[in-house]
């Protein structure tokens, strides 16, 4: 129905998440409307984006060079490194500017159901990066899930001798929420990590 | 923050209708985990809706030829022309179904206040059509607005004399609608519309 042009653009839209096939046809039919040099410069971040984002040879990261942004910045605080699970979460932590180390980016987290065992999530180059380096403190930042409890607690123990510092983000209540929609897990650590008012 | 790759897609994303800061990164990140021919056929397609689409020779709709499929299809009934505004209402009406004749779109509706005047609809191109065709009746199928009435009256007068028969679709409460969120205008239409039933 549609010309084959506006076909196969219609369909590179609803490859994208949480996008049908109305809202499709609209971002389509609105391409039509841009400038050339809008849809050159779209067109070829699609491009540049999969061919040029590698991972940080030191932390896993994205980044266009072979060192990311946040590895090559020698003024952040070099003695605290937070371990996450996605590069995107390092994102989250420097829009909000509450850390100021160094993070590393393991590749999974710890599942025997869905195959992935201890082996299987990178250690090797964390356990390197560690003893290169002066770290006084670990900041394990994975979600609170099995898996992620499960890795917390592995990588702790595969640290342990090694004279640092090993925490763990607060699980808890979040700021703002409804009491009456918090899940009973979310609860019950909630009430064993409570702390006395000072 | 980002890698540039990645800062560049985000932008892109966020030239989109309706898709702000935390979407994009979204969408950016899901590009990452394509598959290469993926993002190459995305990338592509962008270029090829932009460079090939053009408009029919004949009616103005999209078209990747000269002539668009519509035109091209001597199956259809050659008695009626619908006019519409803009080439995305005839993909509305080609999905229904509930219309199997010609279109034309013209390319504006009369606003003075726009400095849009009967001059500026193009209505040289439909005139010669409609003279050269065999067509017994035209609906116009613009929006019910004060720019749609405008324009509909204007071609009806610019068609007078022609023997044709000029309708326009209805306006009036959409189907399922509630009573209480209808506008007054629409209201009002709808019962100097009525209609006795049978």
């Amino acid at each position: 129905m549609y010309p084959k042009s506006i076909k196969n653009l219609i369909e590179s839209f609803k490859m994208l998440p949480g996008i049908g096939e109305k809202t499709a046809e609209r971002m389509a039919f609105f391409i039509l409307d841009f400038d050339e040099e809008n849809v050159e410069f779209f067109s070829e971040s699609l491009l540049n984006a999969k061919n040029n984002i590698r991972k940080c040879s030191i932390c896993n990261n994205f980044t266009d060079n072979d060192i990311c942004d946040i590895c090559a910045d020698k003024t952040r605080n070099n003695e605290i490194l937070c371990i996450v699970e996605d590069p995107k979460n390092i994102y989250m932590f420097e829009k909000n500017g509450v850390f100021n180390g160094y993070y590393h980016v393991i590749e999974n987290l710890i599942s025997p159901l869905d195959g992935i065992n201890p082996e299987d999530i990178g250690l090797e180059k964390l356990l390197k990066r560690i003893k290169e380096n002066n770290f006084k403190e670990i900041i394990i930042a994975v979600k609170p899930s099995i898996e992620g409890e499960t890795t917390s607690l592995y990588i702790k123990r595969v640290l342990e001798g090694l004279n640092i510092k090993i925490t763990r983000i607060a699980s808890g209540i979040p700021i703002g929420a409804d009491m009456e929609y918090i899940d009973a897990l979310t609860l019950e650590r909630a009430i064993l990590d409570r702390k006395e008012l000072e």
